[in-house]
């Protein structure tokens, strides 16, 4: 159960709904986000929400049967829609392009990127400089000063910044140069990250764990939501299966299943969820068409020559040419 | 390697393919389908082919590394197109479209489903009478009698027929009702079926085993072809995962990577793919946009009524509504 | 619920059950089986079986709430014995070995396979004559003459047989030379198949799919004994799963699991469970503490030169000495 | 390549190493652990390693193939052992057992299972203090507090802790209290954990993803080792497939796989394995068969009343038993 409360709320009235609820034998969390307070109130027996919903300092109240509470579309039929500033926006009536590279390497590699996205009309940039590699021998990333020289220019260009956050301790040094910030598959169920992320009034860039369920990625949601911060998007890049012939396999089934159980943007990571540039695009095209919200991808002036990830990585002109197709196919699903 | 012959190879060229072939340290193997007259030559040793194809008798010849050889796009650039008559394609410049219940019930339901195709100029029906079930106490289909009454129908509308094939003594009395054999995903590695049907001059739509591989499937596929029956069409209908929000994972990847690795035509199958029936729609349109040449799914006039997977079965207004987007969808690549 | 008739039960006495059966709006299934006449009865309301009970012509009734009835441990609790004639059993209080080359391939190798069994008190040999293959062009199997030849010197050495089974046409033909006939992997749910072997009074060894649920293999040894044959073998092989250190992955949960779901006997198929020579005898071993009534596995006097599967195949001193530590670990578990 | 330095090896010794390794192309890395100095190099061309061995400062010179360095058992052929002081050893000649509840509950809870591992000889106990979980509405464990009174009883007893730490902050504060460090199914890749237990001198206790490959899992522990800890357990403990009839598949091919592959000692966990109270003693035993150096698991006063996993937790008695036949089973296993 989901209890909105007022802005205007009295400490009495507040009082009083908690007194409410623990009658009901309900357990309340009191969750306040950067846009509204709530009480989630957990508990078994059957309740008529009617009468805890006369009480006053209540803006609404919805019975969720979800085991994820905030993040369900249960409650909250209207889809949400982040909105990263100066025009930048997730989940409004147009398709949310974030393209780039895996890792961020020098500062002609981004001023390159810039400028492709700039002559595609793409608001959003990519990259990595905290890296999670498989081997401790592997490049890890460029770091902080990586971020710096990417934010530098991208700042300049009016392009917005989505790149990975790993651990706790780096929150606070990435915040002034990052405008979303990612979970990696293999963060999805670090849920001291999430805690802390639910703490910022930055966006989160979800992603689905390597083998995590649909179920598994909307608690982690909400994690972050209960943790105060109400500006999520979830993101689909492939699941861990059997088959070899791709590097993991895309599951768009969980696009319409995510759309129809939160209300939060849903995105696609074809560059991951195929792993071979040539299969890109058309899963790219497949994932618009199953409903997503956007589409990340990796792309680079010379995917060859990458520091990682090249051979699933676009390049500038592959990029320009899905960015037309993927557009197209946008505009064809909105108009049914 | 693989050496097509010449239609009027004599018996001497004949013996002087073979003999150089022995020569080499290869094996041969013999393949005549309803078309050609093949050499499939098997082995590891590094030849020039050239040299073998100055020999007379042979049509043309080619190297080819896949571990399949006569449904590798290896040798085959052109696509496959199966031609079922009567006007009807499957692989050619639009979109194929297989739809029909889960089961064939009686003669009513069959009328109606054929209304319904011939209102949207569909022109094959789908309909199982030979049901695979995991419990030796379900419903196992209305057998022969059921195809007689499905094809009574389907023949007057000129409808054409795919319908499951389980075991090698149904082939022969299935023969004259059947447009195509289709095998199930859990026949997909069922060698002497395979074999059978690679001796008949129908096509075959061969459906991935439920947890097969994309290789598995091309090998299967080979085992019809070098069995004699070159009109094969591949089916991508959802593989076995852990993750249980959706019945099976569509593996939408497979879709292109099937186009790329070999020549034959490529469905997909939403309705087991996702197996729930609000998500057929987008899953279907999405396997479009992937680059499939055709989808199969379920439809029924009354889909809480049907014998057998109700809940993943559209209705006919949505049936209607899906083909129109479907062809839309299809337009919209084909422009790309 | 299970009924188990009387073998003196008059035509009067199965009537009034039928009708009895009837007015509970339950539906009924006749099977004969060579050892028992049950009336297998699928309803969804409760009832009180003691009532039906009391009918003339019932031994005994059960209720039986899994999908699957007469394999389930539900209505019978004693274990399931099959005796092979020649005091050879599986399921008794010793355990069951079957061991021998993936593929018979002449007679020297039956000969030196079988006194190698002979020297460590094996009663049991395995041996492939039809070989299910993924690709058309790998050998598959000697083919009955094959089965001949591997019959003439087991019979006179008071060897049992088990081998592979891939299509109903073979039932008849392999009938005079098999001790057990085994369902492979892929044939888990070759549903047609499973019926004829109910009707024969051979035993069946069931191997698990590929990627086969424990449900589905219960569901498919309850194929073969509602046909008619209630002398069944279970047998885990190793699923497929995305790890690729292994072959398979060996699910010994599974071995507990259906010892209490059935009264059928387990047995464990290390070589294709693991799939490397090296780890053979301790998941070998590992099977029996994990519950198993018997391991098979693959040996060859020479398993370099083995026609298939030599990378996971013991040569006979390997396989002298695990079985020595096959029975103790078993003789272990005994006094538990 | 692992290069083991002499502790006395001078600077200009080691420079003269590093120059060396410079002209093959190689690329160095150097490792300090508690115990030795050493520099890993990676390249790709072939290489005589005799001749850099005869540089000074050098003990001893491998070629590693792996992809994992310092834990391949292809340098180190003496398995390692950990020494947990008070003559508690987890790798040596006896069977490491760890039991105790899923959660630290309170005092009385602690105090009951030290005096049954008292009585059954069992040195070390488990117990979770700060638990992931899926949900953030759960109960997350009774952080450090419950860590202090679980130490604070388990020092008086002589025995030794094994708990989870999920995030770098926690670290410090636990490690007064804790002899092994636990790192969770979600954390196996949590690289900035991985890197800052590789700065401590206590064991850890590293666990398999929860979809985690063998490969991957000794990667991680190369983080660890190559931090500067070589005190490092590795547990298998079931990976996710398809199957529903257990919580997890335990893997037990991971056994002799892990213990060939590296010189670490491997545990196994049948609790979170099978996940279901019954096949725990089974599984255990397999375990044990199979190769395992030691089996953590779950026991409570009173498994229904535990305020996680009761499920799968066995009670005192069921603990008390199976331990002994852990024993007989370890000691027969070591007979071979």
């Amino acid at each position: 159960m989901i209890l909105r409360l007022r802005p205007d709320i009295t400490p009495a009235q507040h009082e009083q709904i908690l007194s409410a609820i623990a009658t009901l034998s309900y357990k309340p969390a009191e969750v306040r986000t950067q846009f509204h307070h709530y009480i989630i109130a957990l508990g078994s027996v059957d309740i008529d929400i009617r009468k805890l919903g006369q009480l006053k300092g209540i803006a609404d109240i919805h019975m969720v049967t979800d085991t994820y509470k905030l993040v369900s579309g249960q409650w909250k039929v209207n889809p949400t829609v982040i909105d990263l500033g100066d025009g930048v926006h997730i989940g409004r009536a147009d398709l949310a392009i974030m393209a780039g590279p895996c890792s961020i390497e020098n500062e002609a590699q981004v001023e390159s990127t810039v400028a492709h996205l700039l002559a595609n009309n793409v608001r959003i940039m990519r990259g990595g400089v905290f890296k999670p590699r498989s081997s401790p021998y592997s490049f890890r990333g460029m770091g902080l000063e990586g971020l710096r020289l990417f934010s530098d220019v991208c700042r300049k260009a009016g392009i917005k910044i989505v790149t990975e956050v790993m651990q706790v301790s780096q929150i606070e040094d990435m915040m002034p140069y990052v405008d979303i910030f990612q979970v990696g598959a293999r963060n999805t169920q670090n849920f001291n990250l999430l805690d802390e992320l639910g703490k910022i009034d930055k966006p989160v860039l979800l992603k689905r764990g390597i083998s995590g369920s649909i179920d598994e990625l909307l608690q982690s949601a909400e994690y972050i939501f209960s943790g105060g911060n109400e500006r999520i998007i979830l993101c689909e890049r492939g699941i861990r299966t059997y088959e070899t012939a791709s590097r993991n396999t895309l599951d768009l089934n969980a696009v319409p299943i995510l759309k129809e159980k939160s209300h939060l943007p849903v995105l696609v990571d074809p560059s991951h969820g195929v792993g071979i540039r040539a299969y890109v695009e058309p899963m790219a095209l497949a994932a618009i068409m199953a409903g997503a919200d956007g589409i990340i991808y990796e792309t680079h002036a010379n995917p060859e020559k990458a520091a990682s990830d090249g051979a699933q990585t676009l390049n500038f002109a592959e990029s320009a040419a899905m960015i037309i197709k993927m557009r197209q196919t946008y505009a064809l699903r909105q108009s049914f």
